[in-house]
């Protein structure tokens, strides 16, 4: 009997499913749309009976044990296995429990929650490039800038489950305003939204000419910056320097307290491969203690396009301490 | 029979030594001066002699069973047992494997290296205000910043045992020089060395009138510019006002990242009591992603006078599991 553990991943527009096994092979995914479940019941129930569609097409080809079902959410708290408060979602004002709800259709299996980033970074740890690593970071590029810790082979979620908010240490005091209310959070400067805004300031500060200068700024999407970063537009370019030298010594900062084996990028920003990387790594470089120098890897993320998937469903295999 | 665990700190000037119980209690000290011992072979038999002095001492008056020796010296590695470099005492320009030569006197009992701000760290876990908290920090304002994670009720040594290294996170980028060849690191305004230069900034840029006006820049030391403070200097005041701003900025982003129950200052300038408490407390809240606002505990460190004995022998009850 193969075991299996469940990967839920939670998003604004959808919600997305995998059964995985513990090599990281994703046996079967499903999706389902946000809008269509507005009615908060309707939507949980509909996760388990998503969950059992799976293992039934599955168990038509080989027999399965399901070992635990991990959720990727955003505004999780993995301690009391919530979910709260999440604007993203359809339900933005209250807690929902979500672990508990669960809990009631998987009684004598584990059910874990916890938000993307964390899910992101145990997926590494259990699946991707951070295998048998006791010391990393992972650094999520999506819309916001999201972060794990993993500290002696476990994940930092701190006193709250809040830890990890990389996103949202002040990189430049007085610098860009956020969205948290403060002022030149990294998340200001190393997101999706934060590198449109940098596109601008670089229209504003260079002369370079550019196709992007004929496009709104609200019309402005990061993965076009990204496109014409690859395509040899020197202000998309140079956009990605400025990136990568707020993210580079927001890095340092994070090794300078936790010491990492690597440092792993992941999502949207990160695709732009040497782009963002060599700045990163050269201001990472610059801006780190000499003990740290040459001694930190900045990689990759090894999950793909399963990533969301993949990191929910290694929450189980990490609460089993089952390793490959 | 009573256990008993050796704390040694070995330090630029003195090695001060105490043979300590599980509850903290230290029931004998000693001390020798570093400038006798010239020689390394000769340095280490003396600490293996001083321990067995104590221990002699102490079973005058009651059975003792020597369960380990932690030791707390610069540039320590606690993987390696070693200290690595050290600047500050007689053998700087070698890896000294202190905890393999002790291990010749003691081959079944633990002997654990690390340094004195993790030291000071896990002695705060095993007898003082940290105790039963399983997420903290604990930073340590002496000559420099040095500082200690605790996750999972797990110190934070990462990959090379080099983590903690807050005194080197950069608050302000391109602001003082640093001894590390940077700039604006942590430790360049929060330290003993950076309250003198802040001093000197308040005299410049402020009209206060200040006893310390009188002192040249090579004869200031931190702790008359304490004295100033509580005596109402206006002037020592804002110097720790700017302290405690910076201090406040680089621990909101230590908080970010690991999400602690509480934060503990250690070491001289926490000595300055509400005048570094309050503006760090105040700085700390203003630079706090919302979510850990009024949250996260500062408190000063509860270990006393003898926190660097303490804080080496708690090395052995952590190492053992032994709680309270």
């Amino acid at each position: 009997m193969k075991k299996v553990a469940a990967g839920i991943d939670i998003g604004g527009t959808n919600t997305v499913f995998g059964l995985v096994d513990r090599d990281g092979d994703v046996l079967v995914k499903a999706a389902i749309k946000m809008e269509d479940y507005p009615d908060l019941d309707e939507y949980i129930k509909t996760l388990y009976f998503t969950v059992e569609k799976m293992l039934k097409s599955v168990s038509e080809s080989e027999q399965v044990e399901l070992t635990g079902v991990g959720i990727g959410a955003p505004n999780a708290n993995y301690y009391r296995g919530t979910i709260e408060y999440a604007k993203n979602l359809k339900w933005p004002d209250i807690v929902i429990p979500l672990r508990e709800r669960m809990n009631k259709f998987y009684p004598n299996i584990p059910v874990i929650v916890t938000n993307d980033a964390n899910a992101a970074t145990i997926g590494e740890m259990v699946y991707g490039a951070a295998k048998g690593m006791k010391d990393f970071m992972m650094v999520t590029l999506g819309t916001g800038v999201g972060s794990g810790f993993v500290a002696n082979g476990k994940m930092i979620y701190g006193y709250d489950s809040f830890a990890g908010e990389l996103g949202h240490t002040i990189v430049k005091p007085q610098g860009r305003k956020c969205n948290c209310g403060r002022e030149g959070c990294l998340e200001t400067y190393a997101s999706a939204t934060g590198i449109v805004r940098t596109i601008y300031k670089m229209m504003a500060d260079e002369i370079d000419e550019s196709k992007l200068r004929k496009v709104p700024f609200e019309k402005m999407e990061a993965k076009m910056i990204t496109e014409a970063a690859l395509m040899g537009d020197t202000l998309a370019i140079k956009a990605f320097e400025y990136t990568g030298e707020m993210l580079g010594l927001a890095i340092a900062n994070a090794v300078a307290i936790t010491s990492p084996e690597a440092v792993f990028l992941f999502g949207g920003l990160a695709k732009a491969g040497k782009y963002i990387f060599e700045p990163t790594k050269r201001s990472m470089e610059h801006n780190l203690l000499f003990t740290f120098q040459n001694r930190v890897k900045l990689l990759p993320s090894d999950l793909g396009e399963d990533a969301a998937i993949l990191g929910a469903s290694a929450l189980i295999w990490d609460e089993l301490g089952e390793t490959a």
